[in-house]
């Protein structure tokens, strides 16, 4: 099975919306047979590349008295490819090994269930939940409807993103700005405030590794950011999804956008004029969204306003926070008023690690145990 | 040498104002002869230690075929003890390897010159590095006249100290305040400001862990803090300083301390209404101040007052913090105002290292390099 996952993520970054899998054939005296994984959405599943495969290699006898190890469920349902419950059964495999079912309602059960009717000797739950984290993005969006949000902050280590002149640059060393590079390359969208926007006048684009161009989001709620922004004229502007209150007219920067392929979302506004966040990420991970394809997975590079607000919502999942080894004193802090009075009140996190990055420290944890 | 820095090591707590000092005793063949370590204020030198034991386990043959491995320069004065230079030179010991050189004005050379003059072969400077930072608060109270300055600071990973109502138990895990306790027992003294002092009523003593009880040090410059405070009467009263502004009038806690044995030490006020932390830290560190001995180590258990004041005017040498993984949004700051604009003049540390501590972290830098 931890074959099967170091497969899987080879995926990584290309499958989404689609789960990373990785499939392992292997032959009654424990020797692999052949191997597979979901290399890009749309072509074959994992289950499927390895049959192929063994097939090519060994011949249809070998499937016959095979184990195919596999971390997500296989499917029953027929979406870009034919369901692999039904290859599995036509190929006389006997007996399959899964990670975890597939929460996937057009399957959640049903690939095995097809399978063990069909005589197969069906095991589920191996390392179950080194195979629910692999796909977490994919298992939160289809539970929740809404991206997997990790909120990113980069502090020094008293907890300021800028001095009392608002100057930021830098917080952090290249090895964690590298690694921001890498977060965005994986998931599926980056987004910031209008604060930020602003301030900083990001790109937001993958520069320091190779990988796809996440969709880049910038809240705006009064569509006033000046169209000036490189996230609405620079080469990757078809990638700029800009978030406006619903009733607000069309911003100055509206048409050159949408002529570069980019575009603009309306959300609506709450009652103390802020846009409506969970409005908006049940939009984006809709899937019949403004994108091509649902948001599984989405990075906020938040200034304290956006941070504040995400985290009073309940809305981050992972927290992830470089600490910069200086001090600077009073200045931009990292979050605001959370409401919390006691220390006992105090935002705690599951699942947490702390690892050093260059000279920084990087701090990640998950909001909600798995 | 490593061995000596080891038994030097065995001293820690117990030897201050002089430095931790091991010895060992090599035969011409490299078996050990014997070692010794200074164990105690006032008591044999390491040296002298080691001496001793060979000639009881070889006899006086064997130190004419020694050589003696020693972390600092052997002693030339009689102080407590008599020479060990002249112990060397007396037993015939033909070698003598020295870590570091003595700064301490009645050494400074002298011992290693007094021996080369008598025909010992002396190697000056190995494991320099590691020599210096064991002894490194004996060498800065004898270098700057003032004791080693670590400020040690618990704060929630947003780099608050207490919440937005100065609630702030907990902070950090029980290991992060049982590593304090070491501290405490380490270093000869313990100082807070006066509103830590009436915010926590603290006690500062060593209790998670076995070691000497250090001085009390606790800022109230106006003289206002209430005599009821664990610091003024509990049964380690007679270790406490309050530390006054030099004008005002006694406090209302003054007669019942001294009574117990603590003292009232004056220092005179800066124009914008401050305690000369100057004055104070020379006072602390001057071998005829308030205390029996001078401080050499002092451990700033600060709010973000004091931690200010002290970053500001310099007086920072070792910076500790532990980060607990929480967050709390709006609260007190673990430190204000330093007067910094741009994130590059942000201060940054010398020999950092991030350490886990249970489940907190623990950053470590000097201001300053060796």
């Amino acid at each position: 099975m931890q074959r099967c996952l170091t497969l899987a993520q080879r995926g990584a970054g290309h499958v989404s919306p689609n789960p990373m899998v990785g499939a392992v054939l292997v032959d009654a005296d424990g020797s692999v047979l052949a191997e597979g994984w979901h290399a890009e959405y749309g072509q074959a599943h994992a289950e499927a590349q390895a049959i192929r495969e063994a097939l090519d290699q060994h011949g249809p006898e070998a499937l016959r008295r095979a184990t195919l190890y596999v971390n997500l469920e296989p499917c029953s349902h027929h979406g870009k490819t034919p369901p692999c419950s039904d290859l599995i059964i036509e190929t006389g495999i006997p007996r399959v090994v899964v990670g975890t079912v597939d929460p996937y309602p057009k399957v959640a059960g049903r690939g095995i269930e097809r399978m063990r009717a069909h005589g197969v000797d069906v095991t589920v739950g191996v390392e179950e939940d080194a195979c629910t984290r692999l796909n977490e993005a994919f298992f939160h969006q289809v539970e929740t409807g809404r991206p997997l949000l990790t909120l990113k902050i980069a502090q020094t280590l008293d907890g300021r993103i800028a001095t009392t002149t608002r100057h930021s640059q830098w917080v952090s060393g290249a090895k964690a700005r590298t690694k921001v590079h890498q977060w965005r390359a994986d998931l599926d969208g980056v987004l910031v405030g209008s604060g930020t926007a602003s301030a900083d006048d990001p790109r937001l684009t993958v520069r320091h590794v190779d990988g796809p161009q996440p969709c880049r989001i910038v809240l705006d709620r009064t569509g006033a950011l000046s169209p000036e922004l490189n996230l609405f004229t620079d080469d990757h502007a078809a990638s700029t999804i800009a978030v406006i209150g619903a009733e607000r007219a069309a911003p100055s920067y509206a048409e050159a956008l949408t002529a570069r392929g980019g575009q603009v979302l309306r959300i609506p506004e709450t009652p103390n004029e802020h846009l409506d966040l969970h409005a908006l990420l049940a939009h984006l991970g809709a899937p019949d969204g403004l994108t091509e394809r649902p948001l599984q997975s989405l990075l906020v590079e938040a200034g304290p306003g956006l941070a504040t607000a995400l985290l009073r919502q309940d809305l981050v999942d992972r927290f992830f926070c470089f600490v910069a080894p200086k001090v600077v004193g009073s200045g931009m802090p990292s979050v605001r008023d959370l409401g919390i009075r006691r220390m006992d009140e105090a935002r705690t996190f599951a699942d947490q690690r702390w690892t050093t990055v260059g000279n920084d420290l990087l701090f990640q944890g998950y909001v909600r145990a798995v």
